[in-house]
């Protein structure tokens, strides 16, 4: 099945205990992309960026097969830059640097070799923003999966509420969900969320893992024990890559189907972090991805007792 | 198998978001006999008490087939008292009251009849009291699991460490395991704490769940989603309770025996959570216990893709 994605295309420099990055490829529309290729061949980007943007960094989404047609090229700005800088926990981090440039005024055009776009990925970015996205495909995709973060939660509330209303799968953290909600009860979160409009929610709680809510069933994988963390820096964006790519791939959206797909976007994410940026994202093999499914099946497999 | 529990038997007082307890039994050793008495016919208890504490409360657990043989009652002291309140992040406790009455001098004596045990869990105490039982025993048990926490690693790391090395499965949580190995990542702080002298350590890590660490080998299972937590007091003990219950109950010390009996302390500390103290965990029975292995299978099993 077709797949789109929409989603900051940026530079990024990143700090973490373990070292420093330059200026290196980022954005959440590049890990997601990256992410999903492993599962569909021509996953299709949409995304802005400047006049500075490398070629070289076009040319390796390419060989992920990742379609860059949707993404506009500004001729006299410079492309989303992001800094930030990760704790000892990385779980804390600061923002050193946002420079928005050409993503303070993304109007995302849809090519038309996107439309009839089958799957739809929304990428964190201005609620209005994607819902344009939505009302510009002539025919409403099969599923479209949205992102947002606790920001939209405290500045554009209604502007929110009324994007999650139109999709399928929200994607959010523990905290976010909690905020949303108005519940600190996680089950209570889901419930009251799901009320909201999506038949699915999948709730992110980094370090512990990920749960999928759908139709009064809860699904929970945790996440892979890593040695160390070198940059969580994508990890959310890798996840829903995953998740959104195994089912464009399967085409099948059974809630059996959906808990395999959160195992997959789970098994990408543990590969990102363990180098700095997209560097273990662009050099995976299908195999290693499957074999890293086997590991989280392994870790949470018990036989009942007769 | 015969099962010895070593650990406070005691009265609390909690407040939390839901409410408000008068005294009430609590304490560690109570929670963990409590736990492991619906897998083991005849738990046998070693604590202490005071001349306060009431005959109701000692039938209650003779009632649950527990033996109070070794509880030592003192003539003209209090039984230990613990008085706390949970904020809206139930994570967080504060202590009103820790008044240690016959805990100050508990020196455990080991009735002949308790001699021989399989089993023995060493509950949360002074380090070299832990040891003196191990001591006072004329064949060391086929198990030894010991529960301990950070003060001690903060106050008498030696000790500590010294009663470490005597015991096959310690059970920590997620900060305690850092701290004891000064590693944050938790597969490294596994490592080193099992590099300590025990076989096996359990690493609690309260709502995101228990995993075990045994021989290379990581088991993870998350903590059951429950729509409220209206007390936390007691999960640890009881998860405990329900851990060594069921090795004890089994007599089966492999990895995948040792999973189910974290699974099925995970499902006893999911009881005790629903209720205040020990409501829940005095009226259970086995088919719940059962029913709530089954969710936890339920819960993270997904199928393979071929």
């Amino acid at each position: 099945m077709s797949l789109t994605i929409v989603g900051s295309v940026a530079f990024d420099a990143i700090e973490t205990p373990y070292g420093k990055t330059g200026k290196i490829i980022g954005g959440a529309g590049t890990y997601t992309a990256l992410s999903s290729s492993y599962f569909v061949d021509n996953p299709q980007l949409i995304s802005i960026i400047g006049y500075d943007f490398p070629e070289e960094y076009l040319s390796m989404l390419h060989k992920h097969g990742i379609s860059t047609e949707g993404i506009e090229r500004v001729a006299d700005k410079k492309t989303f830059f992001w800094s930030g800088k990760y704790h000892e926990d990385m779980n804390i981090r600061d923002t050193l640097a946002t420079e928005l440039n050409v993503l303070g005024d993304f109007d995302p055009k849809v090519p038309e070799s996107y439309q009839n776009t089958d799957y739809l990925m929304l990428g964190n970015l201005l609620p209005s923003v994607q819902r344009n996205v939505i009302e510009r495909l002539h025919k409403r995709p099969k599923l479209i999966v949205m992102d947002t973060m606790n920001f939209w939660m405290n500045t554009m509330l209604d502007e929110l509420l009324k994007t999650i209303r139109m999709v399928d799968v929200l994607v959010i953290n523990d905290e976010e969900a909690k905020q949303l909600s108005g519940h600190k009860s996680l089950v209570k979160a889901a419930s009251r969320v799901l009320k909201m409009g999506p038949k699915h929610l999948i709730i992110k709680k980094g370090e512990h893992g990920a749960m999928l809510f759908s139709g009064g069933k809860i699904f929970y994988t945790p996440a892979l024990p890593i040695e160390e963390v070198y940059d969580p820096t994508g990890a959310g964006d890798t996840f829903a890559g995953g998740f959104i790519g195994w089912l464009a791939k399967t085409d099948d959206l059974s809630f059996e189907n959906m808990k395999r797909a959160v195992v997959f976007g789970s098994a990408m994410a543990s590969f990102t972090v363990e180098k700095f940026g997209t560097e273990m994202l662009q050099y995976l093999d299908k195999k290693e991805i499957r074999k890293r499914v086997v590991q989280f099946s392994e870790l949470v497999t018990f036989e009942m007792p007769k």
